[in-house]
């Protein structure tokens, strides 16, 4: 039972640079007898020329490749054109953040294919190899200290010099998920004086781990699967004047708040940022849905006030090369859920990874959520 | 006696950042009896507003502060205009670098000024504290790794994910002086496996007690003043053998070489860079004197072959903040020399540091090396 794989090449127009397979994970999945293509320089921007993938026909046909595909990968939510190229009953593997995509949605159950969305992925320990979300947040809460670093006037270590000793900076992470967390421990090695925060206590320990200080507001936001509830108005206050004292004596912040579906929230205002230090430095991972700070500009370096404020996207493609390979691995071991040597392709949908992965499947939007908001009827 | 001393705001064109006075140096200097002035703004762009300046007099006529002045301290060598509105008699306290500008030179001594060139502060112990390339350096070289980090496609630190680790990268530095030794530091805070090279094989030790392998060609290359001297082209050819080798393999090369008054040398031709992997990072911190690689272009980054050089120019000025209090301190370690407060500006040009770092007095270029080179008669 060969199953086709096909893998695109990402559009350019999106400066997206990763790439959905690498060398490594051909080698692994070839028990299951999977014959692979791919687009001709599919991995030339993320560090993997061509000729780096052994066992892998290659060509520039990008719509025969899809033709012809019992699975196609990708990293982006591919164009209503590629899907409509994919032949009925196949399946594609991407991220498709199916509620700001619905015609994207609608194209995938309208051909009949199963989609399945990297960014679903249970958030269940059985999954983790899996979630790619998390994979992603880890390298760009490590680039955002370096991208923090770069923009800021000082350095973050101590230094001792002939003429006499540099202060470490002060960097405050606010969201300590798994990007800030990785801010923090990032910030550390470099030889900041850290801090984290987090409207969920139970982050205090995780900070602290990491050599962190923990800011604490008194206020417990716990909210579902993970991510943060959002706050009432009084709470919102309380926290605003305690944090309002961290963020003043900083040298780099960065923020890395997100609620799923939602707004990124507001952290930080422009009264607090007008309050910051000379040169200052911010680095909003929230600048893609909307934001954490006020005057982010998504995709832009601002200069408000006293302050920098960085707003990148994409932040995980600027390290192309591993964060391909980690997200290529995501995706091996959810193919190796769905493919096996005796029977090919074939999911399980009563398995609770496979179905929570699953968007669309047969001519119906199979994930509740994103049905209820793109297609109520 | 009161001394009078001005400072100028860093002409824009150049980029320029730092200032060359900072507040906690005004106070460190006021026993002394300075009445300090400024030009408006000059600290903004190193994060010191006027207003954290207590006790200086701000103001925007520059030629004012200049024709009023017995020193003017600045960062770059200033304009022809700049030095002919100074008084005779007096000094300018700034970098010059005589050679590449004989005009500045010959105005210095037909405008009968005492020029101290902070490029010419000797190299012995008692002068280490008003070494500003040494100060300057060590901050290269902390940001010329952080350059390379948001420039690689991969991380330096090794790191455990729930889906594999990532292997930490391999960086090399070449040239184990100031900014080299800081970037050996910097990358192994970062995590990454380093290595170092240097034709000086007492920098051997140095390298091996920042963490870092130290690359051994066997050739010894120990020159005057604690700068390389040029190889033979058999030393070339056997340091290159082993060299191509370790370039090959690795992910950042910071290379830092400079022998001054001549041309960057050459430590990277293109066949090497063309046999680097697929998205390696040089960071060329020769690229003002010519460049340490072939293919480098100053101020600019540039894709050759597999790998990205980026030819930084003035890198101390992107640390304006931190760069600017370390050169204001050099600068005030010199002020002490030049000045008491019983005589006011007096130099004792009997005195090593100071006959060292002195290039033009009294109509006269009394540095031998620049004189030769730009008025040999």
């Amino acid at each position: 039972m060969t199953v086709k794989i096909s893998v695109l090449k990402e559009r350019d127009e999106g400066g997206e640079r990763r790439v959905a397979l690498i060398p490594q994970v051909v080698e692994k999945l070839a028990p299951l007898g999977i014959a692979f293509s791919m687009e001709t320089g599919a991995g030339l921007a993320s560090s993997y020329p061509d000729n780096a993938y052994t066992g892998v026909s290659v060509s520039p046909d990008r719509n025969a490749l899809l033709a012809d595909a019992d699975i196609v990968l990708a990293v982006q939510p591919p164009s209503l054109d590629t899907v409509r190229a994919m032949k009925p009953g196949s399946v594609l593997v991407s991220f498709v953040y199916g509620r700001n995509n619905p015609d994207l949605v609608k194209a995938l159950r309208d051909g009949k294919i199963t989609g399945f969305a990297m960014e679903l992925v249970p958030r269940i320990s059985r999954a983790q190899a899996m979630d790619a979300l998390s994979s992603q947040a880890t390298l760009a809460g490590y680039y955002a200290v370096l991208m923090g670093a770069v923009h800021m006037p000082k350095i973050l270590p101590m230094m001792t010099t002939a003429v006499g000793s540099l202060r470490a900076a002060q960097v405050l992470v606010m969201g300590l998920g798994v990007a800030g967390l990785q801010a923090l421990a990032t910030a550390k090695r470099l030889g900041a004086v850290t801090e984290g925060y987090d409207v969920r206590p139970e982050t205090r320990e995780e900070a602290q781990s990491l050599g962190a200080k923990f800011v604490d507001t008194g206020v417990d936001a716990t909210g579902q699967g993970g991510y943060a509830r959002e706050l009432t108005d009084d709470e919102k206050h309380k926290v605003r004047t305690i944090l309002s004292e961290h963020i003043a004596r900083s040298d780099l912040i960065v923020t890395t708040a997100a609620v799923p579906g939602k707004r990124a929230p507001r952290l930080i205002d422009a009264e607090q940022i007008s309050a910051m230090k000379p040169g200052a430095v911010i680095i909003d991972l929230g600048a893609e849905g909307g934001g954490n700070c006020e005057g982010t500009v998504a995709g832009q370096t601002v200069r408000v006030g006293p302050a920098t404020i960085v707003g990148p996207v994409n932040v995980a493609s600027m390290l192309a090369e591993q964060a391909s390979e980690l997200y290529a691995k995501n995706i091996m071991h959810l193919l190796q859920q769905l493919i096996t040597k005796e029977h090919g392709l074939a999911p399980d949908f009563t398995d609770e990874v496979i179905a929570g992965t699953a968007l669309t499947h047969d001519g119906y939007i199979t994930n509740d959520g994103v049905r209820a908001a793109i297609d109520p009827t």
